[in-house]
């Protein structure tokens, strides 16, 4: 049986305060409705879509020019960004980012979004990676928003900058690495 | 002062028995010669192009199928395969593999060189990367070849295939990873 609107709607809400990157496509999976009553569900409720909601979660507004390469070069959506602090980025997967055969992303796209995120976090006009240890904890299919987060962790014994990057569909975590970050100004 | 045609050429002789993947481009440079220079010496040698040194390099002939993924999705072009063994591949660093700043090639692309080797070597029509870790051992410049070569090192107490791959800029290790896979009949 279907849940009533209202709980739907409350559930909805809850659920966003947990995960405010959750698709409306995911939501609508989740409660077993139409996309478009997700979003005439959202309106209602007066909750942003997911761009607006990704703005709102970061701390500060993004004021800061990636220094380590021009933006463009970051692999994904840059949407929120503090140098030397964590980064944020979006990246939808196409279908040039999927296995022909089923659909799966492929882990060097993932790989991709992580290590240009760690590499923009940090502060320097050039950064590089000189090491990375990630884990690919489930697979990513085509049409899913990945979602990554990259937080500056400090430096290790060799003055290289650790970055760990968590990238997420949903609330669910699909990628996890460890970036190890030569920078010229070591 | 230059050294003697003769001197030049056992010397040449002699580095292609150790690094037989070094490109005409990198022997002129180390010879102080030009790249026609280098061909000359090479056919007055009998000495092959590097395409046919690296197919005699390998064992068997490249006779097996890629498995795990259509062959045009491997990225780089594979000139050895032995499945659940080993392969090779080379990939040519150009102008959409670098950062535009510095003509550095971007970690993810000798990433998804290694990677998606690993993944071709493996004897099973999905495989899947569960994890990696992965070494940046120097930066690779635009315009220079780069060869991976895959081992399948066996099983780790989960059943994931270990393979570990090192890329090669002439005989200089520029990235080495290990990738555990993820097999469908493990």
């Amino acid at each position: 049986m279907k849940k009533s609107k209202n709980l739907r709607q409350k559930e909805l809400k809850e659920t966003l305060e947990v995960s405010p990157f959750t698709t409306d496509e995911e939501l609508a999976r989740r409660f077993g409705v139409s996309i478009q009553t997700i979003r005439l569900d959202r309106m209602e409720m007066s909750i942003p879509e997911l761009r607006e909601r990704i703005k709102s979660v970061a701390t500060q507004e993004w004021n800061e020019t990636v220094k380590a390469l021009p933006i463009e070069e970051v692999i994904g959506e840059v949407v929120d960004l503090e140098l030397d602090k964590r980064a944020i980025s979006i990246l939808d997967i196409r279908p040039e980012h999927v296995f022909s055969r089923n659909n799966i992303a492929r882990g060097h796209h993932l790989f991709a979004q992580a290590n240009s995120l760690a590499v923009a976090v940090i502060n320097d006009e050039l950064a590089l990676t000189a090491r990375s240890d990630i884990h690919f904890r489930r697979q990513v299919k085509l049409g899913e928003r990945v979602v990554s987060k990259a937080n500056v962790e400090g430096k290790d014994s060799r003055g290289h900058t650790i970055v760990s990057v968590q990238s997420y569909v949903g609330n669910e975590e699909v990628f996890a690495g460890t970036f190890e970050m030569f920078r010229s100004n070591q």
